[in-house]
């Protein structure tokens, strides 16, 4: 299932479901959504505070819940990630969700609800950049509107011209896009909201994690199979997760060879989509084809409609 | 199932499963287990180093199941934590060591054996100071030698007087203790290897990690369901899990409170087994009762013979 395509003059419906955001930051990216053309309507507690989180979890799961709901919206934007979309997990009526189709984008600790949405819902989700992201970088708003305004037919995703990709095996692998944030795809293995990599693409960026523990999480998603199922994988970025000092640690790329190149399946890496930028974004749950030759995603189908 | 008793004169083999120590700190203990009239017997790889790995996988394995097939082997020591245990899981002939029981201990990333040997083999296992302890520390070693020499009668773990113990709920539990390190036993979930806390006594300690990442886990346990299934929960050490400024956080006090307190089955807190001192040796696999009442751990049988 596809959402209705993002159009000028739409309304954006702002929500907290993880960790607290500047309130002088939240209102600059409004200023910067009216100025593209869009309305914008804001959660009733995106500006509330509870330690790392954006209120309580009930009132944050409400805040998503009614954006849903409200036939005023037409596209749910979260405004930051940190943590605490998985203590809402248990909240979200996803059948609300299933008969109020709309856009729906985040990244970072929103993993789980990108994901969540796709495999209970059917429906296609974003993983974008937020209200905390820098909408002033060039490549990353064009990708964040071409994919929500013009994704109504198949197009390719592909790294701005300075930054090359890297293709791994000369072929290619098709399948439904999955994944995210690592460590939100490793925090919801052995529960209901455990990711299926099944014949997937699987995506994966992180931030400020040592390779020993990016070694740690690729490791479980081994010993429970999801790599070894995926169809390809994705490297997106890995911000702030090189060491300065190499003599006690392996390499970041000794552990993705280690860990991912070896399991000789198509893999594209360098991606850029994660916490750095440009930040790309990606139609989670739509049918993708990593073309290693070409390094590039091509989309298969429209993600909007 | 239980391990013969350690005794004077008896051979201890030492193994780094996990991650490599400093050659002069391993030469350092083995003086110490000398001079409290062991002998001491070095796996063959326990000096390599592989980045944050003590060797490669398959000999790091090896030396393991080398100690238990070993007859002049009475006891199995780990030399260090850090990160590795994971990796070699698959690698591990568990039958081998059902067959050849012997004392094995160790703590923090060691973690996953110590549960999986419990459950794979039925087979008591011990959360323990290593060779990169401090065993200077007086209850930490007296601990330590008790359980293991003097452990084939029921016994009672309490903390050193200086240091209270928190019994919350009046009321006491039973069950067989299982647990460790908290991103060890996340680290698990989903994989053949997971740990079962079915009407367990589960006992966590971490070090290192902020608040919002010890409720991540801890959120992910109950989404898996398995702090509800706990009979009881014993909480060690949380050695540098505060934040020094918490306008950005809730406390981890606070986390505790929300994520296990909340639940209303019996919980101890403060006992003095983790990352700091004195670490209290624990028997994983033993049936013990705690005791909220009198702030204590009854051990309930025998953990060597």
């Amino acid at each position: 299932m596809i959402a209705k395509r993002l159009e000028k003059g739409d309304t954006i419906g702002l929500v907290s479901p993880a960790g607290p955001e500047n309130p002088e930051k939240i209102k600059e990216s409004i200023k910067i959504f009216e100025s593209l053309g869009f309305k914008i309507k804001k959660g009733k507690h995106i500006y509330d505070k509870l330690g790392y989180l954006a209120g309580t979890d009930n009132d944050r799961a409400e805040d998503l819940m009614n954006m849903f709901l409200d036939k005023d919206i037409d596209m749910i934007l979260c405004v930051r990630g940190g943590y605490g979309s998985m203590r809402i997990l248990p909240l979200i009526d996803f059948d609300i969700i299933k008969k109020n189709p709309k856009i729906f984008a985040g990244f970072s600790d929103i993993t789980t609800l990108l994901n969540c949405i796709v495999q209970k819902c059917q429906l296609t989700t974003f993983h974008s950049p937020m209200c905390n992201s820098n909408f002033y970088d060039e490549p990353t708003i064009k990708s964040f509107l071409d994919t929500l305004m013009l994704g109504y037919k198949p197009f390719i995703i592909k790294n701005p011209k300075r930054i090359a990709t890297i293709g791994i095996d000369k072929t290619h692998a098709i399948g439904q896009l999955v994944g995210g944030n690592l460590s939100l795809i490793c925090s919801t293995l052995g529960t209901p909201f455990e990711i299926d990599t099944n014949d997937k693409i699987l995506f994966i960026e992180e931030v400020g994690e040592q390779p020993y523990k990016i070694d740690r999480m690729l490791t479980q998603l081994l010993l429970s199979e999801k790599l070894q199922k995926c169809a390809g994988i994705i490297l997106g970025q890995f911000t702030n997760c090189r060491l300065p000092h190499y003599e006690r640690s392996l390499t970041l790329q000794e552990v993705i060879e280690d860990r991912i190149l070896s399991l000789g399946i198509p893999v594209l890496t360098n991606i850029q989509s994660g916490h750095s930028y440009p930040k790309l974004t990606l139609p989670i749950g739509a049918r993708v084809k990593i073309n290693c030759k070409k390094r590039v995603i091509e989309v298969l189908e429209a993600v909007v409609e």
